[in-house]
Order: C-alpha cells, then sequence, then structure tokens
C-alpha cells in the first residue's frame, strides 16, 4: 500500500475515486479495454448487496432462474427500439467451436428479447401469471470511457422481469420493486438517501412505457442513478407474440416490466460516504465491520495477543465481522491508516495499558473520535457503535443531499451556473418540452434526472427554462 | 404438465432423463444451440448447491473474486497446453460497439490465462502468499452433443486459483479442495457418494501436473464426473512470469492449483436419485422439502385449509421449507403424482378426518411409504424423517455403487462385456500404458474414471488388460 496521501476530493474528485478503489483493493483495470478486475474486497461489498436484494426480491414473491448469455442477432432484431438503443454497444461472437457461425450471436446487454421469445411458451392462460422471475448476470455494453464499477464494458448485475395480467397489476410491480426492494436496500444498508422520480422520455430505457429511477448525490455534487425499474406495457408481448386466455375467455396480451441495479452500486458508496483519508463503509455491507489492532512492546506480546483474540471472539460469538491485524511487519499507525483508507467502520486498540484498565479504545471511522469502552460491556457497546454509524451516515449524505438541492432558482442562469459547477440538484418547473431539456443540457451539461414522485406541489408553476405552464417539476443534475 | 408416464428408466435412460428434466421444470433448451434456460425450479437447486459450496470455500479461507468473460486471444494462446486443449471449444468475439476489433477476444472457457495474467502484478514477496481465490461465472466450451446440465455449450460453475509459496502447500491444498469442500458437500448434501482419484495422463486437464476427480455412479451405470481439483505446478507460473521473493532473498516461482464444480451437478442429482416416477431430491437441496395437500368436501373446506396453514406455519418456524398446494383447480390425486415428480421429499395429507384424529398423513417420496403423525409431535417427527430421507438416499446410491463395482474381474472379456454393457465401474489393475487405457475404450466406450485414492492394494497386481506388472489400480466405466 502506498503511503503517500490521496489527491483530496475538493481538488480532483475523480483522481482520488481512482485511487481510492485502486489503493483499497476494489477493483483494477484488466487487459481487456473497459473490462475490470473485482478484487475480493470489492467483491465483498458486491456480495452484500447481491444477498440484502436478492432477500428483498425473493420476500416480494419473486424467483431466480438463468437465461444463455448469448442472444441471435435475429431475436435481438425483433425487438426495433431495443436494437437501436443497444446496437451500438455489442459485442458479437461471429465464431465459435473452430467455424464461422451462420448467424452471429450478441453477448446479453439485456435479456428482455431472450426472455420474452421464452415467455411464449410458458404463458398460455391468465392462470400462468404473473411470471415473477429474475436473474443474476453478468452483461456487455461496450464502453468508449469506462470508469471502474461506473461504466464497464462488462458489469455484474439482476434483472427482473415479470409478466401480469393487467396494466394496474404491473405498474405496481415496477413501483413495488422501486420502493421495497431497491429505495429500501440502498437506503437502509448502503446508507445513501435516493430521490425517485420517473425519467422524461429522452432518458426512458428502449422499449419502455416509462422508467422509474432512484437518483443519488455524490460528494462531488454529482448524480449517480441507482437503479431503475421499467414499466413495458405490451409491447415486448406483442413483439414475441406472448399471448393468453383471460377470465373471459379472450386472447389477450401481458403487461410486462423488467428492472435492474448493478456493481456501480459499489461506486456508489465510495463517492457518496468517502472522505480525503479513503473510503467510509457502512456497517452493513462492510466486509469488516471491526478491525482489531494490538499494540505492545515486546514483554507484553503474548498477553496482548491472546486479549485481541478473546475481544474478537466475542465479537463473533455477537455476529460481528471482525478481523485481528497482527502482522508482525506493520507498525501500528501503518495499520490505522490503512483500515482508515479501507473504510472499517470501527477499529479496536487494545494496549497493555488497556488491560490493566479493563477497557479498549474504540475509534469510529465516519467521525474519526475516539473512547475507551469498559470490556464488561464491549459486545453491547460494539453493537449500538456500529448502529450509530450505520444511521450517521446516512444522516450526513440526507443533509448533504438536502443542502445541495437548490430549489426554484430566482431565474435560468442562477440555474445554469449552479448546474454547471456540479453544485448538487436543482428541482424546478419543466414545460414537458423536449428542446428546453436540451438547451439546459448544452448550456451545462446536466441531464433531467427525474420528475419526482414526491414533492410535485399542488399549484401549477412555470417552467425555469421558457417560462411556459409547467408540466411536472423536474430534478437536473450533471450525471455519472 | 404432461400426466403420461415417464419413459422408464430401465428401457431408455436418456429419454428418461429429458423427460424429467423438462417436466419437472429444471430446465429446457434455448434458442441458442447447445445453451440451456434454467428454470426457477433447476435453479433453486443450483443456488443451494452454490451456498454450500461457497460456505465450505469460505470457510477453508478462500475469498471471492471476479474477472471478465472475455480474454485477449494473445494471452489465452500464452499457455500452449491449455489454448492447444480449449481451441476446438472457444467462441469468438471479433465485433463490438459498432466496429471490428483489433485483436479477437475468446469468451473464457476457463480463466487460467488471465487470472494467472494479472496474478503477476499482486505477488512480489512469499508475504503475498497465499493466494485463495474463487469466482462464481459462467464459461462458454462449444458444444457439439448437448444435454441439458450434462453438456452445456455455456455453464455455470465456481472455479478456484490459488497460488502458493512450496508444492507441498500446492498439494495439500489440491486435495483439501477434494475432500473437504468438494466430497464433503457431495457426499453429505446431495447424498450422492463418490469415488476419490487422480486422472491418467491422457484425461488430466491442459496444463495441469495432476488432475484429482470426484466419480460418481448414475443408476444407469454411467459414471459422472462430479468435480475436479488440479495441481498445476509451476507452469503457469512460468508461463506469465509470476515471481517472489523467497525467504531466502532468491527468486522464485508459486506453485498453483485450479478447482472447478458446475451446474452438472443438477444434472448428476437427478441421475443418482431419480426413479420412474420422477425426481428423488435429498431434503438439504430440495426447493421445497414438503408440500402440503389438503383434501376436503367442499363444506370441511376452511377448516382444512386453516389447518394446513398452521401446520405450515410451524414447519417454517422450525425452518422447513414448506409449500401448501392449495390450488383449486387440481384434484389430490394430480397433485400427488406432480410433486412426485418434482421430487419433494415429505408430503403431508391433511383431511378432515385426519383432523378429527389429531394426526397428519405423511408420504415419504424416496421409499413411497405413508405413516399417520400427531400432530402434537409434528414437527420433531418431520426434521426427523427429513434426517432420515437425506440418510437414505445416500445410503441406498452408496449400495448401488457397491454393487455396480466389479472388482478383479476374472478376465479381459469380462470385463470389456461388463463395461460395453454399462454396467457400472470395474476396479481393476493397470499397467500405466496409454495402449492398454486405449485398447480397452477402443472395445467397450469405457474410460479410466480415476486411479482411486484409497483401496491400492499393498500387493503389486497385474494389468488386466495385458497381463503386464499393474502400477497402479484402475477404475473404467462408460462416463458423461
Amino acid at each position: 500500500m502506498s503511503t503517500t496521501a490521496l489527491p483530496a476530493q475538493s481538488s480532483d474528485f475523480p483522481a482520488w475515486y481512482g485511487e481510492v478503489v485502486r489503493r483499497a483493493g476494489l477493483a483494477e483495470n484488466s487487459s481487456v479495454r473497459g473490462a475490470m478486475v473485482i478484487k475480493p474486497y470489492g467483491y465483498a461489498i458486491w456480495e452484500a448487496i447481491q444477498r440484502e436484494l436478492d432477500d428483498r426480491i425473493k420476500a416480494t414473491g419473486h424467483e431466480n432462474f438463468y437465461f444463455p448469455l448469448f442472444v441471435p442477432m435475429s431475436v435481438l432484431a425483433q425487438e426495433g427500439e431495443l436494437v437501436e438503443g443497444f446496437a451500438p454497444e455489442v459485442a458479437v461472437v461471429t465464431e465459435a467451436g473452430g467455424k464461422k457461425l451462420e448467424e452471429p450471436l450478441a453477448v446479453r446487454p439485456t435479456s428482455e428479447a431472450l426472455i420474452w421469445s421464452t415467455y411464449a411458451r410458458w404463458v398460455q392462460s391468465y392462470r400462468d401469471l404473473p411470471l415473477l422471475y429474475n436473474q443474476w448476470a453478468n452483461v456487455v455494453r461496450w464502453e468508449l470511457r469506462p470508469r471502474l464499477f461506473l461504466r464497464t464494458s462488462e458489469f455484474l448485475w439482476q434483472e427482473g422481469h415479470t409478466a401480469h395480467e393487467t396494466e394496474e397489476e404491473a405498474l405496481a410491480e415496477t413501483l413495488a420493486i422501486l420502493h421495497d426492494v431497491y429505495a429500501d436496500m440502498i437506503e437502509n444498508v448502503l446508507a445513501i438517501p435516493v430521490l425517485r422520480g420517473r425519467k422524461s422520455e429522452s432518458e426512458r430505457f428502449p422499449g419502455a412505457v416509462d422508467t422509474y429511477t432512484l437518483e443519488a448525490l455524490m460528494r462531488d455534487g454529482r448524480a449517480l442513478q441507482a437503479a431503475t425499474s421499467h414499466y413495458l406495457g405490451q409491447g415486448f408481448a406483442r413483439t414475441f407474440d406472448v399471448r393468453f386466455t383471460g377470465r373471459d375467455g379472450s386472447e389477450q396480451y401481458p403487461y410486462a416490466t423488467s428492472w435492474g441495479a448493478t456493481t456501480r452500486l459499489v461506486g456508489g458508496v465510495v463517492m457518496a460516504h468517502g472522505d480525503d483519508r479513503g473510503l467510509r463503509l457502512p456497517p452493513r455491507v462492510a466486509p469488516q465491520q471491526v478491525v482489531i489492532v494490538p499494540i505492545f512492546r515486546e514483554e507484553d506480546r503474548a498477553g496482548v495477543l491472546q486479549a485481541a483474540a478473546a475481544v474478537a471472539d466475542e465479537l463473533r460469538a455477537a455476529g460481528v465481522r471482525v478481523r485481528v491485524d497482527d502482522r508482525p511487519e506493520y507498525r501500528p499507525g501503518f495499520k490505522f491508516n490503512e483500515w482508515e483508507l479501507k473504510g472499517v467502520p470501527l477499529r479496536i486498540e487494545i494496549g497493555s495499558r488497556d488491560l490493566v484498565a479493563g477497557a479498549v479504545t474504540v475509534a469510529r471511522r465516519d467521525i474519526r473520535e475516539k473512547q475507551q469502552i469498559p470490556l464488561a460491556r464491549m459486545s453491547a457497546a460494539i453493537g449500538e457503535m456500529l448502529s450509530d454509524v450505520q444511521a450517521s451516515l446516512f444522516h450526513t449524505a440526507r443533509d448533504e443531499h438536502e443542502r445541495r438541492t437548490l430549489r426554484d432558482p430566482g431565474s435560468y442562469d442562477e440555474m445554469i451556473e449552479y448546474l454547471r459547477e456540479a453544485g448538487g440538484f436543482v428541482a424546478a418547473g419543466w414545460c414537458g418540452r423536449r428542446e428546453c431539456e436540451v438547451r439546459v443540457k448544452d448550456e451545462s451539461s446536466a441531464t433531467i434526472r427525474c420528475l419526482p414522485l414526491a414533492e410535485q406541489r399542488a399549484q401549477a408553476s412555470t417552467c425555469v427554462c421558457c417560462g411556459r405552464t409547467a408540466v411536472s417539476d423536474a430534478v437536473w443534475a450533471q450525471a455519472y
């Protein structure tokens, strides 16, 4: 591990991000352009995210399945909007088994086409509905400006694909996934507050009637699209000729949803909470929640290491993920820096003096404060402190999200200036016309992140851009 | 679900297998040749296998990571044996992002090359060793004669890749994975007894010094290679120039292992335990361990359904995976057949008469016997019965494995006849020469499954094929 300081967030956020990801051992570039190696520490965070999402996906009645990696080009091409949206990013297999293939195969950029071409065989009657399925998979979308976790040519994700008897049911599913699966996990586990909204037409998923999104603020004032849930209407059913006999005996097309969350969430955790000393991991996704650093002179070695092991055992029995850093080749100060860089929520220092006093010193990573804790009530105290760190990271991020949201700017110029400097979110009225959306983007690089679901004003306002009557509030920001 | 009987195992095992996999909802073919759709019921079995393997992989000190799907052809080509072994099966991406690629990319058939080309950056000193890593991934090996789960062009697996300071340590790792991860899981969770052994040279993994294998007997007398663990020596380290400074200051190459288990294990569960009525799932991997079928006349409906729900709640609280089949459109007999086909270990029938008697009827899928159980001790009784089913499936399979292993056949002709009819395993002496191996294969289609680790006789025997002094015992069988 390098011992030089990280670049400051305030002076060069992208450089800070790249260095933190590298030095903390989250990921690195591979020999394939745009494809990353997710290293064990980064993958452990992804595994925690997977577990939390999977639990919620199953608790809401879904089952997992697995569809093939390759999609015949003819199947992908059947859905016009989809192929148009993804064609520029598709990787194509043209040879296999030592021969040129008769039909080229797309490496899936998303699986709607293959799955809906199969649902035609699975659905005959309303009794076969709903189909509530999800898959964990890798997908490939060729990326010209890759960034670790945020934009990679291959990424890992889950993609849900459901089919419903009625429009109401499909819409309810789209929103239940947004709120009860994604927002619940991202806010309560990743401690990242999210703005919930609908995408404007230009930012919709290809083939969707409506795309719902969760938008999170990163510490450089940019937005990160954290997860999306799409209401697809009957388009895929019509394209792939999926029909069922309804309750009234008539032939009908089912209504579809799809929804996904990806490894970019790991990048979101880095950028929503990290500071100039490195990561600050929420305890619920931290691979290690507590690190114990024994501090001793040579003559106290055995006693201190024994005490450290006993503390670790006690915490493990209480369900805490803990590691004892007894590496002899490094000094305590070096270890402190390394674990701060890696964002471990709590550090316990155990020294001879502590033992005499029947206490240990506990340092919180998030606010960098230390306190003494009597050994007698250590497990309980550590449990409370982990809860405090989890809550505190969320509240800090939520306050920051609030503070950096400019509501109803005094003028269009004020808004553009704020957005251009990536100050955060701007919430204001929008007339709904594409030309105002384009104008803001041209002049500030900011896009409409969403039309928020809450906070719609009862009274009509005006479009911040053209002064016409607003059809909706919109939230703008520069985005990843 | 079709109501006609399955093909009998004894008359057409492949037809039986295909029908069971399809009708039980485990998997189906996709529009891409050789690539399957793993359906929810089949995927749930794979998830149980994943969880059990992952727990054991982590308990033995390994961490997960993730490497890219694509491997530049030049990287793959560096390891001569590997590329020679896999070239005929590789799928190749030649276009991406709308352009022809300068260098074609292989879709990984296995990840040794990419991972070892990266380990060069991760290893400098003996202090960096061992590297104990694993990944869960999809791989592609073009398959000309695909069969669901057993041979598919894409399959899911885990692949472990470790690097060690010494040969002893790497060898110990190879065997620890074979015994403590794979054999432990396959025997205790999947209830499939395995023969542990070393592969002959002709069956070794390309680039391996030694390949260790677990071989299981299927109910048609053929062997299934259930998992393999490879000792790779220093070959990959030399090829990819991975060096470290040893304890004595000298520059050294680390020793490698790799090991994998795949979705073919789901096919193994089907073929090791299934009977003419369908699957028989070991409780530890059964997506549902108990199905409750309420039986009632219309006037008893509410009471019986309420009782069924109460029984389900009680079992769930005891940690049992249970489902109440209250579908009104099917009769109990239809449901019995369906759940027998799907291999659910226990069926509880609840009827009005049972309720009056304060009891339920429980039917075991494996031996198809019914018994009455008083409601008062139901949870405990169900727990015991699930353990009994788990143990009984294993013992039945182990007895079958024993019974169908022909040891020291009286003559070469007897052996060939036994193997040609796929009677099971033949254990006999082997001189170690390739020509005897080839002769047996030519005359019986059987291959040396392994040179067993146990059961090596103290006394020298002779080669069953040529009569020369045997260098080892070998076990032959026709194989999947």
